[in-house]
């Protein structure tokens, strides 16, 4: 660590120019967000077919708030909305929309103006828009567009989606290893047809396989006259073109990487994804995990509502059998209840403490295997830990809720067998919250998808199990 | 887009050096993972004492896999380890490791190791490492660095934790906004205290008040004759001191950022935040919800057991109460069930029914909320949307379980009243997932923490409740 490293005070002294900035501020809550009273004016405006104002209300907005804009009007608006923004649905505000909203303003664009908006795009970007399309909307775009960035869009549709193809953008910048920092900074310098966004030069060799990497920082701290395979990074990180992009995000944070060098199974460089493009699948992948272990699926507020009822239907039709099975354990004490009704009064208590132990496991070995913290090299010693965890939990709260229902109902058996339930379903948990994500994790079945329901049924079963269970060997029914 | 932007074919035509990367590869499955015999062997040369085998197995790989191989190794046997490794724990790999990790491993150090260690990192790394210390040892290892590195980490230890001021560096660079874009380079190459790892140049004005930002590509890609100001990018995205770190990780995934400046109240620039220091947080903070949700706390399976146990069972300690309300309600009908048993074994399926649709609702509006998605523009939509979601899947479920019911118990009073229980709690869940977090979030508490105790109890009283109640007015247990 050196000093701030700052140059000498400039040389001029009036204010600098921020008045630009000023109305965007106004608009914006203290939490970053779009004042609820700003998106009513707008589309208030718009409803009143005034679409002057409401343009003349949004231009100074951020794309990234416009995007925020389009998102907070409600779907069967939009379309309106996109109509009365015209050309203020730039390419940038595209590709920071939400992939439903999206779905829905694209929808209400004109074939040539997706083309022009595509062409602008990274590649990446533009992919995501035009996969979206149906075919023949599709075409029409591909056709009214540069046959080079129709290439580039064909080629990157061609790879599965949710891969490196799919994320990679085409303009890049790659420089042969013999070149010097002076030559390179030349060609950055005289090539017109160069992108203008990248961080990092790659450096290849003849048969076009990166050999390093190099930082534009480096380029620039070094003398002219230095060769580039000097100052490059050999040690890097190379993503092939057919990686899950889950796995590019996991290397991505792993090695903390800014771009990373995209090759075909030749090993030929044939694209680059930068990390704006993975943060937000970082932030995805993260955020998935909580919505698919509750049977939510993508969790989207602005999916269309009829596929989120069919998601969440299915999830409640799954869980449907693992209740009844709880129920019909239940059943085979019927005789039981009907004689001591406290026993059902009770039940719950025991499958819902364990319910809630089991979940607590589970979440935090999804997470530990999404983050590929929970490996096969700790397997052992993290189940041993959670049993620990679970036996001290189980003895605690069976201790307390065994004395507590003591005073209440002055019945000792009663009293032992609910703390003994008690404890016994907080192993249990502890268990199938470690052994069912983890067995899921090893037959390449999603954890996250397909744990709870099973977790749930462990605990609900032998909650039931073990405290009508005990309680009629207690002899507590008879 | 233009085509795919690259050097001519390079003059030298043998293969690349890539040795030294292959016995990295070797070590790593196919998940880029550690191999867990890799693992064994390195734990076993340790134990044996022979480090010099240790080492020898460690040295080829990168810093990122250093840090994985402490984290797998069991927390008793860490200090050894890390003695063992010696300079190979490098700054990178202590940057790369898991918080509770870390502090085992720094503990192993002795303070002049480590003070060396935050001397080469980053003014963010560096605290971090630091600020765990005990008051003693912090002291130790503050006096045994340079005096500037020193006062960059006791001005940011100055900071509260988790804002802006801890994660920012203080090696920037930053220039006059009347510089060209060639003085820029020259005083780039010419000084030789300036940091090497940077994306961005910031342009301030005679107040070091940042006026604007220039990626680095732009400042190659320009003539040296053009003024900084007219390359910068003026619309830029400030960071307070003081800003809370999820919130400077929000800012950064809306604005697509690579790097920010930070500026102090007085709006001057004190330091800059890079991408690679947010993307773990972003990781997190997503992560995080889902363990809040479910009560397990930081849910980090490297945490000392202790503060586990302790964590999740204050966790079921908050639940008990709602538990035992839910058994409250089901007592209030414990006539009726000694008369009719088929209640106790059916109740389970009507809050266990409605628990699952209020984790789905919760969990998509806890997401919506921690990502900017749910304000208070489009809350009533949400809530509107959510109770259609709810209505539809509780008919759906009330249907199919009513005629199920009927065909099994022949009883129409107890499948409609099963029936009609289903649908009710399905609405009560629904609208329990979408107020219970909005109504935290009003009063500023985490929704992710304390919603799922709410939600729960909502779907167990309410489905005890209606279930039992409609069977008692339907005479069912008389």
């Amino acid at each position: 660590m050196s000093e701030t490293d700052a140059a000498a005070a400039p040389s001029r002294s009036d204010a600098p120019d921020l008045e630009q900035d000023a109305p965007i501020e106004t608009n914006l809550d203290e939490d970053d967000h779009l004042k609820p009273e700003f998106v009513a004016a707008v589309l208030e405006a718009v409803d009143e077919g005034d679409f002057e104002t409401a343009r003349k209300l949004v231009e100074p907005l951020h794309p990234a708030d416009i995007a925020d804009l389009l998102e907070l009007t409600p779907g069967e608006r939009r379309a309106e909305m996109t109509e009365a923004l015209g050309d203020l649905v730039s390419a940038e505000v595209l590709s920071e929309l939400n992939d439903y909203v999206r779905d829905d303003v694209v929808e209400a664009l004109p074939n040539e103006q997706i083309a022009e908006l595509a062409s602008e795009l990274d590649t990446d970007d533009a992919v995501a828009i035009i996969e979206d399309l149906d075919k023949e909307d599709q075409q029409e775009v591909l056709e009214a567009m540069e046959p080079e960035d129709r290439a580039a869009i064909e080629s990157a549709l061609s790879y599965p989606e949710e891969t490196a193809g799919r994320l990679m953008q085409r303009d890049l910048v790659a420089v042969p290893e013999l070149w010097s920092v002076g030559k390179t900074i030349d060609y950055l310098r005289d090539t017109v047809d160069l992108t203008s966004d990248f961080w990092e030069i790659f450096v290849v060799d003849a048969a076009y396989k990166p050999i390093g990497t190099c930082q534009l920082s480096w380029v620039l701290r070094c003398p002219r006259d230095i060769a580039m395979s000097d100052v490059m990074k050999r040690d890097q990180t190379l993503i092939p073109v057919d990686m899950d992009q889950e796995e590019v995000a996991l290397r991505f944070q792993k090695y903390a990487l800014i771009s990373a060098a995209v090759v075909d199974p030749g090993g030929r460089l044939v694209g680059m994804i930068t990390v704006d493009d993975i943060v937000h699948i970082i932030q995805e992948e993260a955020g998935e995990d909580i919505l698919r272990l509750s049977g939510a699926g993508d969790g989207d507020i602005n999916q269309p509502i009829l596929l989120t009822v069919r998601t969440r239907l299915m999830w409640l039709l799954i869980n449907l059998p693992t209740a009844m099975l709880a129920a019909t354990v239940v059943n085979l004490f019927d005789a039981e209840i009907a004689k001591y009704a406290v026993l059902a009064v009770l039940m719950g208590i025991v499958s819902g403490m364990g319910g809630n132990a089991g979940t607590q496991t589970l979440a935090v070995v999804v997470r530990a295997i999404a983050t590929n913290q929970l490996t096969s090299s700790n397997t052992r010693r993290v189940v041993f830990r959670e049993l620990r965890i679970a036996a001290t939990n189980g003895v605690s709260l069976g201790i307390l809720i065994g004395i507590g229902a003591f005073f209440i109902w002055h019945n000792p058996a009663l009293a032992m067998v609910f703390g003994a339930a008690i404890l016994i379903n907080n192993i249990v948990a502890g268990l199938a919250g470690v052994f069912v994500p983890v067995t899921l994790d090893r037959f390449n079945i999603d954890p996250a998808i397909s744990s709870a329901v099973f977790v749930t049924m462990c605990t609900d079963c032998m909650g039931f199990m073990s405290f009508l269970g005990l309680a009629t060997l207690a002899g507590l029914g008879s």
